[in-house]
Order: structure tokens, then C-alpha cells, then sequence
């Protein structure tokens, strides 16, 4: 076989086999093909596409070059949940806990931000002591004791995904749907869980700006999960303002926990529910939706919700106590108030600059080796299709340095469109995709 | 300015401008930029293309990233002609002595055989003695002096092209209009003629099997050449069978001094008159090229083609009695026959094919550092159009080892097509272009 040819092919739009496909990851995941034939084959991909069958065969490769954990040991369902990325984005840290609290079990590995996204791990990590770089044998271990563990991607998982993810975050191939749900599928696959429900943002704080690639994003994922015979669910959900209100580490710790303790904001509330209620039923510890709905409010509601992400804490080395007293979290110094320039309704919110912002201000990493400081972020108050006063706050930003403070707050301020118009409320899940197909989302969950 | 962004605007189909253009390319040279971000980059061009101004500017950045060669020392118009490359292209080593043998400076830098296709460094040295690898110092020096001389491509003449190039060549990338039109010109620009020629093959045994690809390409040319205010022509030739009767090196230099003494096959002579003809026409030594035909045809009359050719053999240290004892060349060992298994009309020839046995039986290199075996080729004694008896030589073949020379034999007979329709032979000249456009060819020249 040459490398050529498997290049040449899919540069003449024609399809590659599995044997074609198995080479390219083999050899490139050992070195022996270089990086510039599989920059020329990622550019044909992004530009050409893959059909289902080669997504397959793309991820079947590239979970094979690694590591596939088998859970088998533990009993039950294991049922993972993903998220393409937004701002404000913190229902892992309060979906985990909630679904293991209801039996599930949840076998979690996170990401860290990503250009203008936060990352689980990086919240987590702002809880003293919390450790998220375990083994695998660690990570069984723990997920069989207590039901969860959140950990990052390992070198043993998925190197070929690793590697050549780092290639096309350099040659301008990321945003092509088979390489973005082949990349996810075979890290959540090498994980070893039996089911996953995916959320897919959609908006202008999402990577996906459009409806259209979303729901074929959701579609592949579903596509790959049925062929390794993986039961598969998707919402695709909006991220055309930030999820919640708070946006940073430490920060949507604090919202994350509130929420578990019955205090979330409710387009939070209703994400998070939805996600959940979807990862119980393919856990088989609920009939359908609404059933596992009410369960899920129970947890929340009983306190056990709480006490699982207690125990997930305490398991990973970090400070419990964190859960009851805030000020154990590190927190910037300064804090500064965003106030409107003019009186109206929110229009729309530029959800993107918002996370960039954070970025700016020390919440992400502008570059690979930058430090994240935990510390900061901001508040959002008002959200789209709020009414807001001349001189009431729109956000609060907190800093560790006035002057970046004062930077994003400008930033803020124009995110923001105001004006006379009434505005009504961004609807928060748009569509449920199965392996059926999509569908409208209509009721509550 | 960023790398990473000139290679989303292009595989957004944004058009680039000369900085970024000037960037990525002195970059590249430099080993600022590496090979994987350059081949993400030559993938998106290939798919995504780039129009007149894109390609004037990469032909621009590569041409400055080496030597350019200042000619004005040497009186008159300096013009040069360009082959994309074929089967049995032997036409340079005819026409640049006879072109020079008319008054016309011909300054020649050639390349050596690429996949099937032969190339003229490779055939001129099959000569003894004789020197390709002369300084562009001596290139000037023996050009002033006796209108002519062939070299190679030296490392001072268009870095930027040959290391994009070879990059190209492993990335699946070579074959693309834009790409292939500023390398052609980069380098001949990078040498200093005013005026070109081109031979834009066209056929089964051509880079460009369609017309439409080869049209366009020759348009480029056209558009390239009138942005740097040269003048310009090109002539579509075809290429579905080998031109000429001689495929190899020492048996092409044979078929060019035989031309030069006014016995070469008609399909050879009209090519190569034609071309030569709009060199005269362009170097101001004919006032058309029927006129110019003229005078070509009286230099091989008279010998002073044939003394031209003598004169730059010698100065370039090769050993003139060649021209008159061709055992001084190096011939392979064994003479085999290639006869027909039927009766019939030749419909067509497979000039890949041919081309690709040729390479095999060690005319070309199988891998960049292969050595070329001069002696050995074919003549190709039947063409399409011609009739043949069974039992008959389609053509013969010169080989140094006798079942290399059966495996070509075999191929040789697999690439003729013959049956019992009658079929009239090919026309040679397709379509004149100048920068005003194309026009089909009718007459001789």
C-alpha cells in the first residue's frame, strides 16, 4: 500500500477502505508516515469529506492505536455524556455526580478549554487537591467503588487522535465533521462505557455556528455509535449566550455546586436535566424521560446528588469542605461592574467574544503552555430577552489586574446588542437525535 | 501575519493576497514554515485552486526566492521553449541548435525525466563528456558566445520551487494548474529569456490527458508571461503516441542528429518546426512562420544546424564525433523484436504505458536516486494510423538484460490497439494560443 495513493484517492473525492485508513493511522501514529503527507490527507478530508463507513473506519483506527478499558467487571450500564463545547459550559460537574447518585454509572474523561471554550478539567482542577490525571487502573477502581470518576484523556488513550490532533489544530483542519466525530468517538469508545448521550452546541458561542452542521455532527456521532453497537443519544442545544451565569473555573464550581444543592439558574437546570434524564434511561434506572426527570430532582432535592460529588472529591484528592465554604477556592481580587450604556432588551449576546474575553482575562490558555488562573471570570446577569436599565449591571467581572478587568469589561459591553425591541427568551434544546433521526424538541424534556 | 490563517483562507476559497502569498513561500524556503502546514496549504490550492493574480504572485515569490539572471549583456532577444513533457520528446535537443544556428540566443535550462516522461539533461549526457551541471556564469558566458546552451536546474535558480516541489511530489499535489504554471515559469523566468515557447502536451502519454486541462494551463502560461511583459506563445500538441520513432537516451540523441541532418520522421519534424518557427517569429529573425520556416528548413540543408549542435557539445565537454559515429555512444547489449499477433490497423497506443516500460527497463529513474541506463529504448516502428501484418515488428527494443527487455516486449504489445477499421493518423498540431487566446490549428505551421 502507499501513502501516495491513499492520498491521491481521497484527493480525487474517491473512497477509502478500512485497510487504506488502518495503514495511514498505524503508520502515522508510529512515525513512519510524516506529518506533511498527513497534513495533504487531513486537507483532502476536510475538503472532500468521508462518508459514514470511513468515519467508522477512522475511528475504529484510531481507538485501536491506543488502549480500549474494559469495564465489564463493574455491573450495570456505564453511560458517558459529551459536550462539543461552549461558554459557560459546567453541566458535567453537576450531571456527573447527579446520574452516578441515581445508579448509573458515569466513567467520565474530560478536556481540557479549547480556543475560546472552558474544560472540565480545568474547573475541577480549581478545587483544592483535585486530582485529574489518575491512572486507568485508578479510574476503574474508583468508577467501581462510587459509580464516577472524571479524569483527562491519557497517553494510552486514542495517541493517534492526540497526535493528529495536534496537526490539524496547525494546518486548519479541525472543523470537518467526520474528524470531529471521529476524534470524540474514539476517545469515549477507548473509554469503555456501553452508551453516551452527546450534547451538540449550536450558536455563536459554539465551534458549530450553524443548525445544519450541528444536527449533521449528531448524526455521525449517532451513525459510528450504532456501528460498534453503542446505544446513542444526542440534543443539539444553544450556545447563543453563555450557559448559566458564571463563566471561569472556581466560578462555575460555585454555580455548579448551587445547582447541586436545588439553586441553578434554569437554562442550566433545564440542560442539565435533559442530559441526565437521557443518560438514566440508557442506564436503564428510568422508563423514559419524565420518570427519570423526577428522579434526577430527587437527588438534587434529598441532598444525595451532593454527597456523590462529595465522595468524587474526597476520591480525587481534593477538599470536600469546598462544598460548603467557597472562599477554600481561589479567588481573584479585584471585582468590577459591567453596566449598560442604555436601556432596552437584550437582542443578542456575541457569546463568542464573551469566551474570548475569559480567555484574555486568564480563565483559558492563549497559548498551549499558558497558565490558567483559576481565580477569575465573570458573572453574566443579564441574559437575551432580559430587559436592562441605563446604569444596571449587565455582568461582573473578577480580576486579578484592573487594567485586564477593565479590558473585558469593555469586551462585555459589546457583546452586548440592546435594544427597544422586545425580545423573547433563547430556547435552550432545540432537537433530541437518535438513531432514528432528529426530531423537533417540543416538551420540557 | 499568521500561517495558520493563510491556510483557512484558502480552504475557504478566499483569494490570497501577494504578502501572504510572499509570506508562506520565503517562508517556506527559509524552513520558517514546515512541510505540514505547506502540503495543508499545496492540498487546499490543488482543490480550492487560485486565478490569474494568485498565480502571478506565487510565480513572483518563487521566482525572487532564488538568482535571477540578468542577459541584457547579450545582444538580441533571448527566447526559450518549454515542453510539459512526453514520450519520445527529443524536440529541445533539435531545435535549440537549430534555433540558434537561425541567430536566435537560446538560453536553455532543462529537467531531467519525471514519471514516464523522459527529460533532456538526462538524454544530453548519454553523450561523453558532455556537461549539465555548468555555473550560470559559464551559462552566460558560452550562451554569449555561441547563442546557445543547456544546463540543469542550479540551487541558486528558484529555491522555492524545487523544495515545493519535491514536497508536492509526495503529497499528491503536482498535478494542478496554478501549481504547475508558476513552477514552469518561476524558472524560466528565474533564467532571463524574454520571449517563450511552450509545448503543452496532450494525450494519453502527457501530465494532462484532457484538452480542456492543457487549454487552461496554456491560458495561464499566457496570463503569467504578460504580467512579467514577455511575450509568449503556445502550441497544444498532441501526445497519444511517442513522438518520433526513438523512447530512451542515447537512441533519442541518435533521432535528433539524424533530424539534424534532415532525416527525421515527419510527426518529429512538424513539432518541432512548428515550435521553432515562433521562436524565430518572436526572436525577430522572421517576419512569420511560414517565413521562418524558411530559414529553418535551409539550416539543415546547408549543416549549420547540425555545426551548431557540434559547437555546443564541445564547449559543454561532450565529444562532437558522435555526430558522425554514433557507436561512441553507449548502446545496450541486446535487440529484440516486437512483432504484431494480428493483422490489422493500429487504433491507438497506451504512450503511459510505453513511457512507464521504458523507466522499467532503466531509461528513467523507478526512484529519485535510481541510475539512468542510456543505452537502452525502444523504436517505435508502428504508429497510429499505420497498418500491420501479423508477424510484423511493431517496434523494437534495446535492452541489457534479456527478460527486462521480454517484460518490456510484453508491455510494448499490450499498449497497441489494433483491429480491422481503418483509422487515419493523428494530427500532431491542436491549437495555437497567445495571449490573446486559442485558436485551432489548420495549416503546417
Amino acid at each position: 500500500m502507499h501513502t501516495y495513493e491513499i492520498i491521491r484517492k481521497k484527493r480525487d473525492k474517491k473512497k477509502l477502505t478500512q485497510d487504506e485508513i488502518e495503514y495511514f493511522v498505524s503508520g502515522y501514529t508510529k512515525g513512519i508516515i510524516p506529518d506533511y503527507q498527513t497534513s495533504a490527507l487531513l486537507m483532502a478530508i476536510f475538503l472532500n469529506g468521508m462518508d459514514e463507513e470511513e468515519t467508522f473506519s477512522l475511528t475504529l483506527s484510531m481507538m485501536r492505536s491506543g488502549k480500549v478499558l474494559d469495564l465489564s467487571s463493574i455491573p450495570g450500564v456505564k453511560v458517558d455524556k459529551h459536550s462539543t463545547g461552549g461558554v459557560g459550559d459546567k453541566v458535567s460537574l453537576i450531571l456527573a455526580p447527579l446520574v452516578a447518585s441515581c445508579g448509573v454509572k458515569v466513567p467520565m474523561i474530560s478536556g481540557r478549554g479549547l480556543g475560546h471554550t472552558g474544560g472540565t478539567l480545568d474547573k475541577l482542577e480549581s478545587i483544592p487537591g483535585f486530582r485529574t490525571d489518575l491512572s486507568l487502573t485508578k479510574f476503574v477502581s474508583i468508577l467501581g467503588d462510587i459509580g464516577v470518576c472524571m479524569i483527562g484523556q491519557t497517553q494510552e488513550i486514542a495517541p493517534a487522535d492526540r497526535k493528529m490532533y495536534a496537526l490539524r489544530d496547525s494546518t486548519a483542519t479541525v472543523n470537518s465533521i467526520p474528524l470531529i466525530a471521529s476524534s470524540i468517538m474514539s476517545k469515549k469508545l477507548a473509554e469503555g462505557a456501553d452508551a453516551f448521550v452527546f450534547d451538540v452546541k449550536v450558536g455563536n458561542g459554539a465551534f458549530m455556528q450553524k443548525e445544519e452542521p450541528a444536527m449533521l455532527l449528531a448524526k455521525n456521532l449517532m451513525g459510528i455509535a450504532k456501528r460498534f453497537n453503542k446505544k446513542a443519544v444526542a440534543l443539539i442545544t444553544d450556545m447563543n449566550e453563555p450557559l448559566g451565569e458564571a463563566v471561569g473555573n472556581s466560578i462555575e464550581v460555585v454555580e455548579a455546586i448551587q445547582a447541586l444543592k436545588g439553586k441553578a439558574p434554569s437554562d442550566l437546570l433545564e440542560v442539565t436535566l435533559a442530559l441526565s434524564a437521557h443518560m438514566l434511561v440508557l442506564g436503564k434506572k428510568a422508563k423514559n424521560p419524565k420518570a427519570a426527570e423526577k428522579k434526577l430532582r430527587q437527588a438534587i432535592v434529598t441532598g444525595r446528588a451532593l454527597e456523590k460529588f462529595s465522595e468524587l472529591i474526597k476520591r480525587q484528592g481534593g477538599n470536600p469542605k469546598v462544598l460548603d465554604d467557597y472562599r477554600l477556592l481561589p479567588w481573584a481580587k479585584h471585582k468590577q461592574m459591567v453596566s449598560s450604556d442604555k436601556k432596552g432588551y437584550i437582542q443578542s449576546i456575541d457569546t463568542m467574544k464573551i469566551g474570548l474575553s475569559a480567555v484574555k482575562l486568564g480563565a483559558g490558555r492563549e497559548k498551549m503552555d499558558s497558565r490558567i488562573d483559576p481565580g477569575v471570570g465573570f458573572l453574566i446577569k443579564k441574559k437575551v430577552g432580559d430587559f436592562v436599565e441605563k446604569g444596571e449591571s449587565l455582568a461582573i467581572v473578577f480580576a486579578n489586574d484592573v487594567s485586564k478587568g477593565e479590558s473585558a469589561s469593555m469586551e462585555i459591553k459589546q457583546a452586548y446588542q440592546i435594544t427597544k425591541k422586545k425580545k423573547t427568551q433563547l430556547k435552550k434544546i432545540l432537537f433530541f437525535v437518535n438513531e432514528k433521526g432528529a426530531k423537533k424538541f417540543h416538551s420540557s424534556i
